[in-house]
């Protein structure tokens, strides 16, 4: 019997800007990435997030980011490691009060945006993200891309890694991602990402842009709550997943 | 035997720009206010100075304030108390996660400039404040102005106050602070700052501004940071309260 | 034959996040506010907003709050006269760089938010906005709520004033705005809206919420921007008044 | 009769930080590049900075940065390129209004810290920075790393560029800077950065660290103001300057 996590960017609404479907896309997933307030997440939304996670029965992991409102995260910023690390630490540190205010707790860590896109390949900031977690609690799973820097450091330091894939982007033969610059990186077509996610979950495999099959051991699939059509693209996979009978459950 | 506390603002640094002579005024306080990242403090000054403050067995305090760097949180704001709640949750969490990531604790919680005074009348945000270290943590004391609202305010709720002094304000025969826009406010003279805490921990007395004697059974005397001879009057009032036997010692 | 501006705030996006229909509100108005960064509108959404009012042929007013992303601008913050009036004249400065950059001119001023409505009873700041325009260009008219200290105080100065009615607000006997924490405070039937507007923009009467009529000799009208159904009430108003036969002109 | 610039950034406090000694700096500069308020520089900060170079006589150049309080604006931030145009308009426009107020204009540009030094080599930044000036105002001079990207983007766009030097440190043989990481890659030594401003200004020559001489033509000497001993520094390089003949002037 498959079983597979969906997890989805969350509580990235800010003061009196709101940002995605929420409640929507908390229903669909079983694990939420919730923005600490450095690119996105007022301490009201963040605490209202968990709550509405806590409520539907999602776990809550932190989803830290460059301190970037203007940027959404979004830029490369070549920070100190030993910066970041307490940049880090202080997020994941302020969500967990937010989830225990309301009675949750923050049970994994997934790096935002460009912080997430650098740590792939930049070791100085790839360690310094392991060690903020490793002074923090070593037993919160990191959730990592498959190959990348951070996996490698995270697991030599003894963290326990999460693997994930993306429903909606297209890979090269070498299982990285397509980048998003190129044409066909996003897949727009709900079918598209209904059929990948499927068969990533029941087979372990993804069909790559040239067409070979590449095997792939994902825990976890992410998906995009901030697109136009996100929610139904989630609903959808979601009710494909259990179709084919696959549990959709946290990895924690 | 008597036994005071004596408290600082610490931690107030942000980025580039230095504040304060954190080392010296830890040496000579048992309790520091560290700043939370929202009036003032970066994570990597604020984890420097919960080890600094480690290192010297000085308890660290949370000192959480309004969202206004430009201000360094001494501008009243008017913010919904739901929202104040929450900003004031999201600082004390990061706090001790950066605490935690040295081996230290977060043992009490001070709010800081225009959010120390405005609760000190204003029901709304006292309220907002209370809730937020019910939610967080109930077993944290909170360091208030005697005979202010939030005193009473915590009190109903059940948490701990601890009542604190001013070294360095003269006092109205009501036992309120003599307005800072007032001639004579602030006690500059090294002698009379001694003098006034040392008679404070010795006798629980402070003469007010008309010359008629104040009872103020205060826990903790706060000492300023700020100022030029900050760290001489920080010397010279823990020197003699050793002299005249009293026992310096955090209130936790 | 009736004359009347019709105004309403624009370019109050931040980053990702994005805010209002601002396309469709400049059609529908001839005077647009423009957010000016403090407390919404980054320096790329700001330029592109002056670009589509020059291409509307809608002039531009500066739009300046107080230093809040958080909170939108709409809350109190006791700053010193001063620094307020600093802040103002960064804001219409940087504004007007960016309206340059696209050939157009920021020809009025108008206060957003919490400090519009501070400006209308507190003497210094209502001071502050006013040294902030004479020190910059004098000759920028200021928008003005009817019978408000901010009124006076730039008519004493030699300011000129342009007198703004509120199209979906309900006016108290003495022609005061009923406070939004009161029933019926916000009009949100459309036909409600569109009738006010008329009678105001024909007849120079308001129908206050005790039935008496208030004769108020607007130039300009506000229309909301961002609340459900924003476009369509301004479409409306717009439709109607031209029917009415009135024109639909700025006051510059 | 040889004459020299020289530039030093001020106007970087913010809010409550002071930072520098301005008012020493000033009086011996002829130019200053004064903060714009995204890496420092509150309004009340750059409005009394802009007051002290009027009354002194000195140049004001805008001095624009990456917004990043946080990291001073000596962080890489990877923003495109039509982004960083409008951020830079944006600041210079509000320093134009600041300076306005105090009856004073804004002569040049100078970029600050990770913005500086990107552009020296980042085609698509250097081409955003030119953009600003061109729509700005072309007349304005770019002050420039000689050999740098920049320098040569500027030129090929129009812009009047202004060659500077710097008095503190050390120079590879290919005109380059040695890199901060580097040993001996400050000099720290007063009589060394006095004998290398004397000589850069009276021959246009510059030891590089390997003893190999230099040729450059510098209009401009960058002095720095934020490190312990700048002031005497800065005081001693004017010093010798003018007793070895040269006449302290700015390039405008």
């Amino acid at each position: 019997m498959a079983t597979i996590d969906l997890n989805s960017d969350v509580g990235e609404s800010f003061g009196n800007w709101s940002f995605g479907d929420d409640t929507k896309i908390i229903a669909a997933t079983s694990s939420v990435n919730v923005a600490c307030g450095f690119h996105a997440g007022d301490p009201t939304t963040i605490r209202a997030t968990c709550a509405a996670a806590k409520r539907t029965g999602v776990v809550i992991g932190a989803h830290p980011g460059y301190r970037d409102l203007a940027g959404f995260g979004r830029r490369f910023m070549d920070i100190e490691p030993d910066e970041l690390t307490n940049d880090v630490v202080y997020q994941i540190g302020a969500l967990q009060a937010l989830a225990r205010a309301e009675g949750a707790l923050v049970q994994y860590v997934k790096p935002h945006g460009a912080l997430y896109n650098t740590i792939a390949h930049h070791a100085g900031q790839a360690e310094a993200v392991v060690r903020a977690i490793l002074c923090l609690d070593p037993s919160l799973p990191l959730m990592v891309l498959p190959g990348s820097e951070i996996q490698r450091t995270a697991q030599a330091a003894g963290l326990r890694t999460v693997v994930e894939a993306f429903a909606d982007r297209a890979y090269n033969p070498d299982g990285t991602l397509v980048p998003r610059t190129r044409p066909g990186a996003v897949l727009k077509n709900l079918d598209a990402v209904v059929k990948q996610s499927v068969r990533l979950a029941t087979k372990q495999e993804i069909e790559a842009i040239d067409g070979s099959v590449l095997h792939v051991e994902a825990q976890s699939i992410c998906l995009h709550g901030d697109t136009p059509g996100a929610v139904a693209m989630a609903d959808s996979t979601r009710r494909a997943l259990i179709e084919a009978g696959v549990t959709i459950e946290s990895f924690v």
